[in-house]
């Protein structure tokens, strides 16, 4: 259990075993992506967001992922409705609050989100969860290139106040769960060229949640399972549309000597 | 003609000469992956949703394709439209089920669109075929672990009870047309660790029913195809990402030697 | 100055360097592909078509993308809120009209959208610039088997109607301002297998407009390069799976002596 290597391959080998139903209300963009990430590590996907069916969706998932990527209203309700049921049903939901900040209608979605359920985890690029830490603690505006140590002090500040798991993800990936922290230095550059990167981790997440009681642990252990899959894919990848390739097949072929010889995780 | 071989290879000929317009109401999760396995296979694929425009695009097809991957309202309307416009005109309609079983809304939709019209072809995994069998045969429950024998059972009742071709897809496809049956046992395991092959499969069964007009050995015909293909991908793969990339090569690249060397269809 | 190739490599080089943000409001099937396309070359994607935020984004954005592939009223509504506002802020605005003249709905729909503003480029196959030249010059109908300098024809007699360039894309790409006409000819038959290669061209385009302020030149050079990497993607792809990963790695390589040995524009 104080193996970080173990810890994180029980996980893994959990998923595979069990092969989870991941419920996704996420964007246009990512939908074929995420889903494929989802089987390549062993886990079922679902995508339904229809307010006729995502509470029975929801009955039948053992996590939700919400991802406003390309939000309008329709879908705004269907995430309230299956965010409320999920809260119901004690099944935890990763919420990735892609593009806050950068118009008013995704920041104040992201807040009526919030009021409807608390996620066990928040997933965001330094901007995002700054805006959210701006709208919610009110103690900073939004601002696109975040040092690493503030990305830090966000991410615990905004864990404090939500009383969730905050992941703020970069070059080098932060889990405050209060004031407890993880870090991650695992993960390539060429990955910030692949549309969906982010969204795909915090699916990832979803995955890792469903096996795992312990938020904060889980979604460590699945941003490490990304940086390892990127920096496998990475070494024979000639740009991102081969690294895009390589990735799903990393994460399927991923294994425990692969965790131990590359895992950066604190 | 008594050449199993010969029939399959005229079909993938006249497809590849005539480039048959196929019109897709699919998931969101797919578009992408089943406009290029159309486009690889030869034929022409068009999206099209608004319920301003179904019936003309309906018009211009040689086949419709309807899938219910990620429904809602809206979609629902035009599919309806769409699939009595079909009717109307005697364009072939291939109805993919997804997730029938898993929610009412989803098994409701399905019933609702086949009072609409009935489809040449319904291809579906176990599960969802057996859904749709318990709800119009009453005799069944949804499961999602159905033996073979069960599934070609209710594939068989299901095609008696519509009067139209039944396809139940999985490790051995069953085509059932009435108390006629193929039986195909192309295909490989990692095909299932990439999301969309069964919406893929449908959609190939409309660029079939297109040129070959007997429903039951096009819709044979179209998973053989993706069958042997996914086994081409297969060989040379290293996990689902690479799959995807060489089924679409594959499909592209399909010879009648591929086809003779490899057919197991009964 | 004069040199055609140092032209187009201060566009990749200014590109690279500013990642111009490309508001994107594009079909559900092309939208992975136009955004990993925009990352490869180096501009930074954005999709997001509700109502309630697209003026917010084009605020934000460099270029706006406006393409109706799979078109519905409230997308459409979208579609002419962004366009008014982008016209407001001398935002450049691109416009694919997708399936123009296969339907009245998306005739019309484009011919309601050219009211709202006028884009600085429209970029189509010949049957989708013939339906537009027919429906505003009033001198052609639809056709899709047109030939090059009928096409040519269209694209002149188009740009001078609306004032804007038209750029129509096929075997050989004409690019038209007025009377100034760029001629290249780049590519390969094996992209019009993938899906959404015609949609790239116009979020290039965007991101080309983006950096330069001469909307006929920064069309001709998105040609030319989405031309070239699909050139250098089909030298080694096996089929149109590979190409479409491979061209998105060429998009991220492409080298100035890439230019030098492959450009053919006039």
């Amino acid at each position: 259990m104080g193996d970080p290597v173990s810890a994180l391959w029980a996980d893994v080998e959990a998923i595979r075993a069990r092969n989870p139903l991941v419920h996704n209300i996420t964007n246009y963009v990512v939908m074929n992506t995420t889903a494929n990430a989802l089987l390549a590590i062993g886990a079922s996907p679902v995508m339904a967001h229809a307010e006729e069916e995502v509470e029975a969706m929801v009955d039948l998932a053992a996590a939700l992922v919400v991802n406003i990527g390309t939000l309008s209203p329709h879908w705004v309700r269907a995430m309230e409705r299956a965010m409320r049921r999920a809260a119901e049903r004690s099944i935890p939901i990763v919420l990735d609050p892609v593009g806050a900040g950068a118009t008013r209608y995704r920041t104040e979605t992201v807040r009526a989100l919030l009021r409807v359920a608390t996620p066990a985890v928040i997933r965001g690029n330094a901007s995002e969860i700054a805006a959210l830490a701006g709208a919610m603690v009110r103690t900073r505006g939004v601002d696109s290139t975040i040092a690493s140590e503030e990305a830090l002090d966000l991410a615990r500040a905004l864990s404090g106040e939500l009383d969730c798991v905050v992941c703020v993800s970069g070059q080098t990936d932060y889990v405050a769960q209060g004031d407890r922290i993880w870090t991650v230095r695992n993960g390539h550059p060429l990955m910030a060229r692949v549309t969906g990167m982010g969204c795909t981790a915090t699916a990832l997440c979803g995955a890792f949640l469903a096996v795992n009681p312990d938020p904060g642990q889980a979604t460590a252990h699945a941003m490490a399972v990304m940086g390892i899959a990127g920096e496998l894919a990475a070494e024979r990848a000639e740009g991102p549309g081969s690294l895009q390739m390589r990735f799903l097949d990393a994460l399927y072929r991923l294994s425990q000597s692969d965790v131990r010889a590359r895992l950066c995780m604190e």
